[in-house]
């Protein structure tokens, strides 16, 4: 059960939501059919624009990503391939266009006279980042061993075999430092400005010796980043919305059990029992662990479509400090 | 020669750039060959910053949307294209993400603290524009009539004859009604925060009759739409600046002479009788001279790397009220 306090509704909020709000891996993905994916994305995160003061919408990019890593493929002959911190780059312009707009025409039918923004977000990682030597986060489309070294050798992408389904690109995942645009999202969201920011996990730069900043070849995971922006903006809330309601832990044995309250320590004994090693969830308890050891308050892990069950205490998992 | 009033440098500025300021179309187009240029481009408009106590830059996006038409092109067959709003929305992104890093280096280099912001920005066109029955703009690259019919069948695209040289795509180019998200553009502005807005001349955005609007394939001339922004942030001047440091009449003949100071009227005359129709300085006369119409006081069309001579009065063609 959920305590009392859960059930005061957050006035400050940072709402993460999954590449899959805006583009599900298992659609064609026509502009149509993430137009209508993005709309119901904004039905189901009306009810928390309308609950929060300040909110801020980070969301991923996966899908969106894989296609355009697909088209640099099919195109390498004749278009040089963009460095993958500009695919991202364009991920958000993209995603946030079609989020900006679901979110708008929600509330112009809810007669809310707020206003929603998508900023460019670059967030800076460290160039000493282990993950520069180890890439490990795979993205795109999968390929035949063949094509991998064809690849590997012609656009230089670090091909690696993904559990017996082919050969996948596989890039480095640093964990976010700084967001660079912090004060403007600050600055807007202090507005009552609906903010998307930091989409697919932002953009990532390295800090060079002159003090100037370069943009590298990685990824960010969009829940770190989001944990790290919640931190920064001073937000006691971060609501990571995906497709399942709860986390659950001994998955798929007679004890498996869903969470409805957890707190820090023992969440992290979970995790280092590897009751999060395989699928998606163990990037997201990472998130929320990290959030609340930088000063949050409550990370709540909920599905997209009970967003606001959730921040009234009667969803999700809900991860407090001991 | 420019009048006295012309020394004075404006406090708030709209400066257009043009697609070749990230990418021109003489480059291959790395990524790092794009870098170096939007450094280049950081470098000139500098002046301006420090100039300006409010500035929006906004920028076309021509070869960067080419490119991602080409890659849809050569894609086809597995990955659906993006709708030409989304496309022109990743172009936003990926040029908004370099111009603002060449900015903000620039500005470190100068010590000076001002931030820079790129917002995705959406742009109101009318569904009755007559763009939208004769499509005339033309993007993307050259094809044979085999493949001109094949991607007319395959992908929709209306593919037009161009001058000898082959088949391109050519799409409607529908005039500027509103910027739909100009107040988050003013309020940046008025912070002091250096804009990067409505790039590619925006997303273009229809009202559907509920009230909410639609993205459509279309793009707007950068030109039209910065005319349109200086005039409903009630700006003053706007820069278009371009490869050549003035307009000429009477181009190629024994009269060609360069336009120093010109009024409203004269220019429009010149317009009238042709004088602009080849190449592309049609297009920015007809914004400089939208833009006075609109209630602006000064136009200037000048060269990149003049910018801040342009400003002050020393460079470029100085359109003025009659």
């Amino acid at each position: 059960m959920i305590d009392a306090e859960d059930m005061e509704r957050p006035e400050r909020l940072v709402v993460a939501v999954g590449g899959n709000a805006t583009h599900p891996e298992d659609i064609r993905g026509t502009t149509a059919e993430q137009e209508q994916i993005a709309a119901r994305t904004a039905r189901a995160l009306l009810p928390l624009v309308q609950a929060a003061r300040e909110i801020v919408v980070t969301h991923g990019n996966g899908p969106v990503v894989g296609k355009i890593m697909l088209r640099q493929y099919y195109a390498r002959a004749e278009v040089p391939p963009m460095r993958l911190d500009v695919c991202v780059a364009h991920s958000q312009g993209g995603i946030g266009h079609l989020l900006m707009q679901g979110l708008e025409d929600e509330l112009m039918r809810a007669a809310d006279p707020r206003r929603v923004a998508c900023v460019i977000t670059r967030v800076a990682v460290s160039a000493q980042d282990e993950a520069f030597q180890h890439p490990r986060k795979p993205i795109g489309p999968f390929f035949s061993q063949e094509k991998a070294a064809e690849l590997q050798a012609s656009l230089g992408w670090n091909m690696v075999e993904d559990s017996g389904r082919g050969w996948r690109y596989v890039v480095p995942s640093p964990k976010p430092r700084e967001i660079l645009d912090l004060e403007l999202i600050a600055a807007l969201a202090a507005q009552g400005i609906v903010v998307i920011a930091a989409g697919g996990g932002g953009i990532p730069m390295v800090l060079r010796a002159d003090g100037s900043y370069a943009g590298v070849p990685a990824v960010i995971d969009k829940d770190m980043t989001s944990a790290l922006l919640a931190n920064r903006l001073g937000i006691d809330t971060l609501l990571i919305l995906t497709a399942v309601p709860k986390v659950l832990v001994d998955f798929r044995t007679p004890r498996e059990r869903a969470l409805d309250r957890v707190s820090a320590s023992e969440l992290e004994g979970y995790l280092q029992d590897g009751q999060f090693a395989d699928g998606s969830m163990g990037p997201k308890v990472e998130a929320a662990l990290k959030f609340l050891a930088g000063g949050g308050r409550r990370a709540i892990i909920a599905a997209l479509d009970q967003a606001l069950a959730a921040i009234e205490g009667r969803s999700g998992t809900h991860v407090v400090p001991d």
